[in-house]
């Protein structure tokens, strides 16, 4: 058994889709439990009569954190809430493994970083969500995506190495890194990459060197490493534009009369992947990594389905011991 | 009669395309004229029978700048290089309007910021490339992508101000000006656009916070604001998540059968129209505003009909007086 503190508040869909991905994972994985953080007696009233499954505690933490209030001060006397509970209680207990949020990525981030403990070594916790890439099965984890807005080039070395471990915990041999920046050429970058360029072609790691925006779901890399400033920026005008053009091929459809709709209905498998493919919800959330449990957030926008598989994530993450992999990479 | 100045080298295809791209726009607009910089007898056996064309003149540059040159020690030393003989030129002659390269962002900027006269006031021109949105006909305005890779917060005032000054060019009336930032809240960012939001706000112009990368082609905003580096990121995140979907499209068709092909066929108009819509090459290249010529870097792939189309957007800029635009907006 594994046991995942799921936050039920603070999303776009929550409390209802959270308790109901929730319920999607138990029913996917026998293995699984789950702590629910939220009002006692309404998210009783939303489990029903699976209110009383033995793998599903609710721990009463009413309190919502939203994306008006300070993160910071939130963390602080917000501990009534869902959030500070449920992360609280992943710390204080040793049987809970992991832990997963649909709330405020500010208020998320740094409660984890504030409240859960570091693996030995780390000086400062990174996200790293996995993005999709044009090369069939081949992901790219960037980090770092949110959480540093301004790091250090010694902290950008280490986000590389737990990148690594990352990558290495899916299975890749000798992962590549790439160093985000405004150019492929050595010479190119601001002060911050400029450095870290030179710390990563000292290491030990397969540095490939710096790598542009237009190439991130090239497929050619396994990490890229980024301040998480720019990093957010590439994570989320990456994902802007596939909406975008989803949003362009929809509407011209619409437009496009009897024609454009039978050829949209032939070519729907094709188009219906490739939403599949660049739809990186279907991958479950974000990891923070450098900490000694697995936390993921979750889009904000998730509803039960992606809920669901962000838990999953969590469990799997906790079984193959991500943690481990990545203090193998700190030295 | 309008007189443009093409660098012929630098560019992936050049100069055979450069030249082509010129004697293109020399057909589509009788109102202008070119001064083509390359090597002389060289340009002459690809201009073939126009090269005695009153329209072209050819100003004999034969040195050659590489994206593997030092841009600041390229301007300095390769004096004879179809790009610095080429900006002298235009600073030198009144009568030649704008200047075009296809070649090393990195060289066109430097020699441009450092060898041709600014509006008096600029402190840093910056690079303004015009993306696409999900609305019909609507643009964005993406200022600095490049050209400042560490700016102080008043230069990102200044860039909205020129930002501003070039959407009412382009005929927009009390443009929208947003703050590229790692989320959507007035406290995001990083120390700069913490800094450069309170100036934007306490600014007379029409400042509507921060924007997430994701809402860059939403079409919501008119100018958004950034410094060189992450603007260079969002760019070029944007250009290659459309490319690795028009990738992906095509892969899909090629490997769904004949029932895909047959989508394809009948859905070709409106995925065309997208191609289209998000290929910014069509909309000729970036500009370099603030300074007191107009100097556009088109993209480095470009072909004969982007350099053609880039060549009029000059010619176009000049004669409605971009560099006017933007000492207005300059106090």
């Amino acid at each position: 058994m594994i046991k995942v503190v799921v936050d039920l508040y603070g999303g776009d869909f929550s409390p209802e889709e959270t308790v109901k991905g929730a319920l999607l994972a138990l029913e996917r994985d026998n293995d699984l439990e789950v702590v629910l953080c939220g009002d006692k007696e309404k998210t009783k009233s939303l489990l029903g009569e699976k209110a009383s499954d033995s793998r599903i505690e609710i721990l009463d933490a009413p309190g919502v954190i939203t994306n008006d209030d300070d993160p910071v001060g939130a963390v602080r006397f917000k501990k009534d809430s869902s959030l500070i509970a449920g992360i609280d209680y992943l710390s204080a207990n040793d049987d809970a493994k992991g832990f997963v949020s649909t709330g405020s990525s500010g208020a998320v981030l740094s409660a984890a970083v504030l409240l859960s403990k570091r693996i030995r070594g780390v000086n400062r916790p990174a996200l790293a969500p996995i993005l999709p890439t044009v090369i069939d099965e081949k992901k790219v984890i960037l980090i770092d995506c949110g959480v540093n807005t301004e790091p250090k080039a010694n902290n950008l070395l280490q986000f590389a190495q737990m990148g690594v471990g990352y990558a290495k915990l899916n299975g890749v041999q000798n992962p590549k890194v790439g160093l985000l920046s405004n150019g492929a050429e050595d010479k190119k970058g601001n002060t911050l990459t400029k450095e870290a360029f030179s710390l990563l072609k000292e290491s030990n790691l397969n540095f490939v060197g710096n790598i542009e925006a237009r190439e991130i779901l090239s497929g050619d890399i396994d990490v890229l490493v980024s301040d998480g400033f720019s990093g957010n920026i590439a994570l989320k005008a990456c994902e802007g534009t596939a909406l975008s053009m989803f949003s362009l091929i929809k509407d011209g459809i619409m437009k496009g009369g009897i024609r454009a709709k039978i050829g949209y209905l032939l070519l729907k498998p094709v188009l219906k992947k490739i939403k599949h493919t660049m739809d990186y919800n279907e991958y479950g959330g974000a990891v923070l990594v450098g900490l000694e449990k697995v936390i993921v957030k979750a889009h904000g926008s998730s509803k039960a389905n992606a809920v669901a598989n962000a838990i999953l994530q969590v469990k799997s993450l906790a079984e193959k011991n991500l943690p481990a992999y990545i203090a193998q990479e700190i030295q």
